[in-house]
């Protein structure tokens, strides 16, 4: 008798306050065969599954949220990793790993085969990384740190939002180089965080006072590389304090992303690109996933996850039939490190 | 008998007000020999000088411009080329053609041997284009255009202060690349000139309205390229209008720099940077003439000039005794394309 399958759906979105476990059913669902798979899918084998803060935007059900609503009755989706164990796509072959932001959760199920990234075959690291150290942020951080920026040994590199998902790792692939790191976020706590990853200085860009002052006292020879998670004031800042031939990785501008034409930060340095040769360079890490870098990439951060050069921390929850309560931990703040759900067991595992 | 030596002395400095012919004086001087050379000097035979509007702030003899002032008794000094008559640096031997903002204006004269450019020998094509469509304004088009902005065939850039030393050359940089070429420029006849050098629009930026509107309108598929001479408001507008993956080439904010910090334009659409992936890249001209860069601009704009592919006036008055009225001259505007003073004979021209 084959293993019946799992699936998590949704009962009824929650528009507002805490969801609980009557908000999610698990069910026994039949077990997808690639006799099934039309033209151009994929059958895939889900082994983790990433738990995400911004999956409260799909439990409301809003129809104007950023992010695709999850709908009552259906199963839910999201970040993942799985394998394929049968295509009638050109484009994948049974064995291949993916990842995607539409892997169901559901132990085993049939995709069209678009929308996800194939990626290397690693040995001896588990796939949940792919969803962790080897994900998207880090990718992010990467590209803007190496691929853009072009950091180089010696270097001073300031990276805004230093202690999120983004800034933890461009502040190790960034001592990694040996660059001087100096790292800004919006609490002591985080700022303590930010040190024990190694940077150089931190400091608390709420409780600092005049942030060209601070950005000038942690960085007293300029700043040659600044990565910018938050745009608007602190970017306005970092411009007062780059060198010559200086590089500003633009990943993003959170502190922007609210504003209206009224209260939108204008911003006042801009002038210093020409004489300085700034180079202030926009991207978007999906651009990169078919370029080398993202090999590169992997290969690097592989290797120093292997010999314990690269902290990142992961808490695994076991059992898609655990997901949900993982979901309401997570937005309880119950999780240390990054949650994932293991989906397939051991065995299952071994690609 | 050897010929004399002519020099071009300032009598008076002329605070304000216009110069007269009474305010210079043309001297004969000693001819100076190879044998009067001290280490790492040149002995340097003048062939062309440039006559500039930038000359003005020399004659004042104020010690805050920021050019350095002329001094009543001295010989006259710029942009200019000349010819190595002999040398006592490595740098330099007899034969090398040089191009510089301090050469004399005097036939010959020694000078120590730094802050010349060589600039490759070329063949029937006079010195003096290197005081004008081979000049700096001229290279500065092109490394924006090219080394920069990297333009390709299809593409649309834009174009500000369009009718102007850089960006006359840069329409016909991009125009030869096979691009849509959007000029702005400050007044009708200005406009009607960009058009009359290929730009396949353009329009006067005081008088258009809006600016954001009127680079739509001119540009409706939307702007991949900006040249950026200006800053400030135009440059906002621009970043609105900005394709996915535009480059801004960054040349000079003209329009702030007499701004007080109280009236700099603050710059609202930098958010733009991020989710378009724009790069705004900084630059100074002379960071480029060590690189391949510069004998790239010299062969293709020589080419262009050869084979009557690129328009450029040049405006030549004869002898350089006749130097102090063609300065005059420029003040009042009698001039029509870059004005030059050929010093050396068409016999001593040969290179």
């Amino acid at each position: 008798m084959s293993p019946s399958n799992i699936s998590v759906k949704l009962v009824r979105n929650v528009a507002s306050g805490a969801p609980t476990l009557a908000d999610f059913k698990i069910e026994s669902t039949s077990v997808p065969t690639k006799e099934s798979l039309q033209n151009d899918q994929i059958l895939v084998r889900t082994l983790y599954l990433s738990v995400d803060p911004y999956m409260r935007g799909r439990l409301s059900g809003a129809q104007d949220s950023y992010v695709e609503s999850f709908v009552a009755g259906k199963t839910l989706f999201g970040l993942g990793v799985g394998v394929i164990e049968a295509s009638t796509s050109p484009d994948y072959k049974e064995g291949d790993i993916i990842t995607g932001d539409t892997l169901k959760w559901e132990c085993k199920f049939i995709a069209n085969a678009r929308g996800f990234t194939k990626i290397p075959a690693s040995s001896g690291i588990s796939p949940a990384n792919y969803l962790g150290i080897l994900g998207m942020p880090s990718f992010t951080a990467y590209v803007g740190v190496v691929s853009l920026a072009k950091a180089k040994a010696g270097e001073t590199i300031l990276i805004s939002a230093a202690s999120g998902a983004v800034g933890q790792v461009a502040i190790q692939l960034a001592k990694a180089r040996g660059l001087c790191v100096i790292g800004a976020a919006g609490s002591d706590d985080k700022v303590e965080f930010v040190k024990s990853l190694g940077a150089d200085a931190a400091f608390n860009y709420k409780t600092c006072g005049d942030l060209t002052a601070a950005i000038k006292k942690a960085a007293p020879n300029g700043v040659d590389i600044y990565f910018d998670n938050v745009g608007g004031e602190f970017l306005d800042a970092a411009l007062a304090n780059m060198n010559s031939f200086g590089r500003i990785a633009e990943c993003g501008m959170i502190s922007q992303y609210n504003a209206t034409e009224e209260t939108a930060y204008r911003v006042k340095n801009l002038i210093r690109v020409v004489p300085k040769r700034l180079s202030i360079l926009g991207f978007i890490v999906s651009d990169y996933y078919a370029k080398p870098d993202y090999a590169n990439f992997i290969t690097e951060v592989s290797t120093m996850l292997k010999e314990g050069k690269i902290q990142y921390k992961l808490h695994e929850i076991v059992g898609l039939e655990n997901g949900p309560q993982g979901l309401l931990d997570l937005f309880e703040g119950k999780n240390f490190g990054k949650l994932v759900v293991k989906v397939a067991s051991d065995a299952q595992q071994r690609l």
